[in-house]
């Protein structure tokens, strides 16, 4: 049976309407949202990623797969908001987050309220990003199993109401069975593994990078850690896992992290651009294949 | 005597070449960093903000202001690198840093180096941003004192190599007294004022918001954490005062945040956004008079 998202916040009940602020989406009636229904209903992904324009790109993509023929730009339908990027495709929605856990979190609140208040069915929360790898070759696609935080911990920490307060992070299974089932292929010329994801608050000292404008660690130092993230099944370092882990997961809703990595921080810290875009293009793949599968049952 | 900074990392003494990743700005050779220099050694305010948008209205507002004769728009220079905007304004770059401070950190780490190779004598950085009021009147400026993070601590944790590191997170308190000294006017209609700000890296469940898609805490709990930050001198809650404080004053380089209160949180948790654009034109005001007073010296 398709199931609609119940959200973990009975406060909304009592709500007569719903600023989505920073989408700029405005629910002017939260007991009769037959127009946002009418806009998002039929949404059963929510694409999400960095950059708007690496958005903007999956769309196009997107687009060309479900053979819709259309070359206009697709509309961003957020873009009186000024801070992150929406495009729909069918039942698709392809929105950035910017950077880290800080701005994606904000913008991910927004949208479980959008996809609740559209009774989307059965949705499926995805995100594609870059990242940096552990002990992989650079080009691998990881899709994460556990979230670690910065502090090694399978969880996610956050400060509410003054509190330190921690939930799990984990990507359920399901969904990753589904990505490596219908993502892969054999002669794509590149590594799609299922392995955990370190989420970390700062790309600099968070990550142990030593080339950062603050440093007080030494390289071997910083081995020690990488190597630590290794022995925990990490194989990918990012700035978003724990959180999405731990917020989807507390509402119960499908979710699944797919990021490239750009380097393997093994081998250094500093990001070669070379082959970046080829890179950036394979989650598409993966998520193209994924979507279009899903889409047939 | 003028200063340049210092960085506190000695692994740069060491790199060759640094490309500043997410500004898309490549230091060919850190040894002789000539065209830096001529790029941006004239650089004495760093100016950042949240949205692209923001900062390209800042950059403008400034050329007005500097009695700049150019109409045309102002050019991104980080364009390149599709995540952050920087638009420069004679001795002004206006940078922005997205939404919280995860993101903020990454910009700041990469313009703090590029000060230093640049050879920028005295910078200042300044961030502008809008916020949550704690019992002040919405469209109050507020310029941070001490920042709090969401655990109502005057410092900023931060995980390094898996483990918790505090920093302190104070804004020098000359530059609090320059910007209120030359910022303020009487007839200017709205109140400005130094206070403490708190820092969180979630917007919704970290403000004690009752509005997002997950909240577990009763409004009367709510209303005693906003009392609680109320009575610890907090004034406006954002969501980047307490890692934009604690890595500034680690570097040793001045900084200042002053922010615009767009809602009063003790009324609400909604943002109005009807006067928005007024409001958000208060910091511009503000940082305009501060910067004009000390190009004079």
């Amino acid at each position: 049976m398709s199931q609609i998202i119940q959200l973990k916040n009975h406060h909304l009940d009592g709500m007569s309407t719903d600023f989505l602020y920073h989408l700029a989406i405005n629910v002017a009636d939260t007991k009769d949202t037959r127009d946002i229904q009418s806009q998002f209903g039929d949404v059963r992904f929510i694409l999400t990623g960095g950059t708007s324009i690496r958005m903007l790109q999956l769309a196009k993509y997107l687009r060309k797969l479900f053979g819709v023929e259309d070359t206009s730009d697709p509309v961003d339908l957020c873009k009186k908001g000024h801070r992150y990027a929406m495009y729909k495709v069918g039942p698709v929605i392809c929105v950035s987050h910017g950077v880290g856990s800080s701005t994606f979190s904000v913008v991910l609140h927004e949208l479980l309220k959008l996809v609740h208040y559209a009774k989307c069915k059965d949705p499926v929360f995805l995100r594609i990003g870059t990242c940096g790898g552990i002990g992989v070759p650079p080009g691998t696609v990881v899709v994460t199993k556990n979230a670690f935080n910065g502090l090694l911990r399978n969880e996610h920490e956050i400060a509410i109401l003054g509190e330190r307060v921690v939930r799990p992070a984990q990507f359920p299974e399901s969904v990753i069975k589904d990505i490596l089932a219908y993502g892969a292929r054999d002669d794509d010329g590149f590594q799609i593994i299922s392995a955990n994801t370190m989420g970390t608050d700062c790309f600099y000292e968070g990550q142990g990078r030593t080339d950062g404008a603050i440093c007080e660690y030494s390289a071997e130092d910083k081995m020690k850690f990488l190597k630590k993230c290794h022995d925990l099944g990490i194989r990918n370092i990012e700035m978003e896992a724990s959180m999405f882990a731990s917020v989807t997961q507390k509402i119960g809703v499908k979710a699944g992290d797919i990021c490239v990595t750009l380097l393997n921080r093994l081998d250094g810290d500093q990001v070669d651009s070379e082959k970046k875009e080829e890179y950036e293009h394979r989650p598409f793949l993966v998520l193209g294949r994924y979507i279009q599968e899903l889409l047939k049952k």
